[in-house]
């Protein structure tokens, strides 16, 4: 189970391969909220997201002779980019293996991250009978995206890095808002936070009509999203919060936060604007939360911005729709 | 003069209070290159622009009682911006000088970040009777843009910390290629390089048709602009370079290089799907050098994206010009 010893030990590895983001703001954000905003832009991690300190964690983690085999992923979005990246760094193979639907330009770039790419057919094929076989005939190893204690420690980095830069800024006490999907990510950085920064509260971001997380803590068990697809914040969109995340989020998380998808595209074109970084609409639901639902919060929020891979077409549609 | 000592003067008035910007680089951009690219992106620094360093180097060195009275600057852009906030954050007034026909956005941010702003119609007032007038009245210190040490040696910061990041991504030499205006940004960073990368040879980057500063170089003595307005470039766009800031560029930098409008939207649209970063044409002319001109440059390259202030508009049109 993951621990603050697994993410120093994590950051130790990854020193010197993952950047130091650094801590953004901008006094029309405050003035919008009514409230201080930080922003933490993962965003600008290699490959556009957080996913890269968890995958890099994981697979810096592996016995050598095993690592060397090369290492196997399930994902069309961020983290099959960020596992070929630092599979290619790492000197190894990597095999992704993605719908035959997924969006070119995601096929393309993560092929151009060094993997091999599997497509399979949604409709007639089964993911993980391919992925077992590959696994099997290869001695690939399973990186799994969030259920797994060595990614959830890689990317709990972010939250060290929070706890020191807040200190640096003279923040004492702030709610820290993090878009979460399965949970990885914010188990991380809560678990980091409990240690540096224990006057933190933790909060998970997530978009209207995919709130399993926020459902889950509300009523202490899992609950399922009745959607499984159709949200621009297809980044952050899982079925139910992990098995390993989930109590981590329980005893640490809450309550979360939803934004509806025209809230996350607004914080889309306010942090193109008034930050000038690029966050795609699953990335940019906890700044949307800190703009636009901070009731409940206190003085002062950190949001991470967890990615920003983002197609052009949402892009423009942000700014059409919210002119800042 | 600026030099060396004056630089590390200004880091320590700037500690805590200017971003540490981070190093950026991305596997797509080398590959277009040819080469290592590396990004000093300081349009993530506050107000979307170095000018900050500079303003904040010169307001934090007045004297108390000088300072307390305020400043005054002419700028319709970025150094406005830097101006208006570093004297927020002293907690004293500003007044800015800006065209009546400045566009409308500009004067809305300079006004939001603080500052009072003065009109002056271009055609029939005299925009430096009105700065004397005001400075007399008031007892205003001016910020000049440029062509003053104690804002050379704020910008020179920047140089300080490619110098460090430099060496911690083991990086022994390198062309730094820098957007250059007036001269200001890229004397601060050449004399910082010269005293902590002196291996490291520094270039000016200018849009065609307002290559003053690469004319200059070739030429040994100061060369004008034909034109004074005219291209999407507009940060950057001076008469020619500053007596105090061309000897400096002499004896350190060169040779310039340039680029066309069209290479440095290309950049722009680059900076968008590559380094998730918002980059204004005339802060990606380094950039675009690094890109599409490398032909005379070494295997590394650092290009500073010098500011992110761009109008929506012209954003788009890079994206539908160049998709990536």
């Amino acid at each position: 189970m993951t621990d603050i010893a697994m993410i120093e030990a994590a950051r130790v590895r990854l020193a010197g391969h993952v950047r130091r983001t650094p801590l953004l703001s901008s006094p029309f954000l405050d003035e919008i909220a009514g409230r201080r905003i930080f922003v933490k832009p993962e965003c600008l991690q290699h490959t556009g997201s957080f996913k890269f300190r968890g995958a890099w964690s994981a697979i810096s983690a592996l016995p050598t002779e095993v690592r060397a085999k090369g290492v196997i992923a399930f994902s069309s979005g961020n983290h099959a980019q960020g596992v070929a990246l630092a599979a290619r760094m790492h000197g190894i193979p990597s095999v992704i293996v993605m719908p035959s639907d997924a969006p070119r330009i995601k096929i393309e770039n993560t092929r151009a991250y060094g993997a091999e790419v599997v497509l399979y057919d949604r409709a007639n094929e089964d993911r993980d009978a391919i992925g077992e076989r590959l696994s099997r005939e290869r001695g690939l190893t399973l990186i799994k995206p969030f259920d797994e204690p060595l990614v959830i420690a890689g990317q709990g980095t972010t939250g060290l890095e929070i706890a020191e830069q807040a200190k640096e800024e003279g923040i004492g006490k702030a709610d820290v808002l993090v878009p979460t999907g399965g949970g990885g990510f914010i188990s991380g950085v809560a678990l980091a936070l409990e240690a540096k920064a224990p006057q933190f509260r933790v909060h998970p971001c997530e978009p209207q009509d995919f709130d399993d997380v926020t459902r889950s803590l509300a009523s202490g068990k899992i609950e399922r999203n009745a959607a499984q697809s159709g949200s621009l914040c297809d980044a952050i969109i899982t079925p139910q919060p992990g098995d390993i995340t989930f109590p981590i989020m329980s005893r640490l998380c809450g309550p979360g936060l939803v934004v509806t998808e025209d809230e996350a595209l607004h914080a889309v074109a306010l942090a193109f604007s008034r930050l000038k970084i690029v966050v795609e609409p699953g990335g940019a639901v906890a700044l949307a939360a800190a703009l636009f639902h901070g009731e409940t919060l206190g003085d002062t929020v950190i949001a991470v911005c967890s990615g920003g891979n983002i197609d052009v077409d949402v892009f423009r549609l942000a700014l059409d729709k919210f002119p800042t």
